[in-house]
């Protein structure tokens, strides 16, 4: 696992953590809510799971937001 | 693999494939920009592989569009 690839996956755990606790729910809700069970999800926020496209979806509509807001953030893509 | 997530892997990948034409990109010049190897871009842009984030990013990235980009359409997550 290149480091570049974990740091964007930890960029990507804390905008998933930062939008659920904005909208003031736990992981048990975003389980609850969808197929992501509460270990991956914590897993995922911790940016340690290199996670599938159909899990970004799912974790999209249990946080109610569009999935492209899950990625509107600064990946520094560019800049290495 | 529930239909709803194939629909939605067709949708990306058309965006996908959208967005490399309008650049006048093939599926050579892709691969050539990052690690994602010709077939598995077809295999992508015709809907047919859950993806992963790293490789969603490498896509970006080759086709020099942020992230949120190649996300930025309806997978009508919300009218089921």
């Amino acid at each position: 696992m290149e480091d570049l690839d974990l740091k964007r996956q930890r960029i990507f755990g804390r905008q998933v953590k930062r939008l659920r606790e904005e909208k003031g729910l736990s992981q048990d809700d975003i389980a609850a809510r969808c197929r992501v069970t509460k270990g991956s999800l914590s897993v995922i926020e911790n940016g340690n799971r290199n996670f599938s496209f159909t899990t970004l979806l799912a974790l999209a509509k249990a946080l109610e937001v569009e999935p492209k807001m899950l990625l509107d953030i600064d990946f520094e893509l560019f800049s290495e």
